[in-house]
């Protein structure tokens, strides 16, 4: 368990994963663009890189867990390549399936291997170790990969196959169908409300009995006690919007797509 | 166990309701618009009722499993009503909460008792005794009924109170989120597969991991092998135009249910 790690991104999500791994006892080199946030980290051993190709290593390992494809294509350099040739690049952000084909590519002409494996979870879950985490790429280096995601906090994880793109087209499913219950559950309390019913007594119903699913027994109650976590983040905009320019690329039609994003950018304002 | 009841109402849930009452050792009287329907029962021992009114017996019980607030209304007539003075109605349609609440104030004038007890499951849930059953009325009446209730197939019974109504609305919020979910799921499988992804990977990920509820697996996997249930049924329409009248009646914005009824009226033409 003494291999040195690379890893860039120690956002809300990011950070309780790496610190996962510095608890399974893994050697952490550390990139963040706001540096004090990886000062916890460095305080625990981690060492601090100060340009992300630093973080590559001929043979290692590096994971990345940023906003979007732009912020991972963008320090996937010529010099990154050159320097982790032989290695492995777990990427985790939820972007879009184009973006992961091309790193994918890129990765395999300079030698190297990308791994997609986009991350279901809150920070809280990430703590907890529960999250799921769907990845695809070559076999030889899904295998290699397989213990440090569960290291750094996956409790589920789904092997999708070799074919890049697909754990992020999930990734967006889920993320709609996560974002419809949320909203769905917001707008039929309201109207439960509404209409003189009490939203404490409507969600227990329903957690206990249809809907015994996280998001019920969580959100639901926040929403019955007025506190709209929605509001408080930009991921579903950034999510919704991933995904109806998935469907209008593919010419689907996505009514609900596009009622729930206008729903979300009219929060944003 | 010998207590006889009085049925109305012998559809694709009545029927095998009704059916595990005579299992359960009960007596039986039924009354169904179609009699053919009730032949089955009749051969187990039921009697038979040529109209309505005949059901009611002084101080006994009376379950309706009707289409909605409207049928339902129109049985308990002046004549129903004297017949069954010092008894209780046990009302299991998905109907309006006004209609919940004029048929407890009917009842009381004239000295019987509604129990409102709407059902959810599909006639499976109800063969296999699964129903959830949120109910309302005066907590003597619900005493009384709530073995039938067990009886008749109700596997989670939910006590919501006294006030009629709120199980109604309850109701109809639980059915929104259902077909939320539903088409949700079949808006955003399409895409993904639109997006080269087998939806059969993709739901099953799903339903084992944030999604561990019934309508991920049954009509999830029944979805990714393009079998669309919610076509074929005129629950949907219903159910969503109830809920869209109760958000315009209470002035409550309600984007969701507006698109999912249009594409579900838009599946009946």
């Amino acid at each position: 368990m003494s291999e040195r790690i690379g890893w860039i991104g120690l956002g809300e999500l990011g950070f309780p994963m790496a610190s996962n791994l510095l608890d399974n006892g893994y050697q952490l080199t550390v990139y963040n663009r706001t540096r004090s946030k990886a000062e916890p980290l460095v305080e625990r051993g981690a060492q601090l890189a100060t340009q992300p190709s630093e973080l590559a290593a001929k043979g290692g390992l590096v994971v990345s867990v940023l906003w979007d494809s732009d912020a991972t294509e963008s320090f996937v350099t010529p010099e990154f390549l050159s320097r982790m040739e032989g290695g492995v690049h777990i990427g985790m952000c939820t972007g879009s399936p184009e973006a992961a084909q091309r790193l994918a590519k890129l990765h395999a002409e300079h030698g190297s291997t990308y791994v997609e494996a986009p991350v279901f979870g809150r920070p809280e879950a990430a703590r907890a170790r529960q999250l799921a985490i769907p990845y695809a790429g070559p076999q030889e280096a899904k295998n290699r990969v397989k213990p440090l995601l569960t290291a750094l906090g996956g409790h589920a994880l789904f092997d999708m196959g070799e074919q890049p793109g697909v754990p992020t087209v999930i990734k967006q499913l889920g993320n709609f169908l996560i974002i419809s219950m949320g909203r769905s559950l917001a707008e039929g309390l309201a109207i439960a409300e509404g209409a003189g019913v009490n939203p404490t007594a409507a969600v227990n119903m329903l957690a206990e009995s249809l809907f015994p699913v996280p998001i019920f027994r969580n959100y639901g109650k926040a929403l019955a006690e007025k506190k709209n976590l929605l509001t408080t983040s930009k991921i579903p905009a950034k999510d919704l919007s991933l995904f109806h320019r998935l469907a209008e690329d593919h010419a689907r039609s996505n009514p609900i797509t596009q009622t729930l994003l206008q729903l979300t950018l009219a929060v944003d304002k």
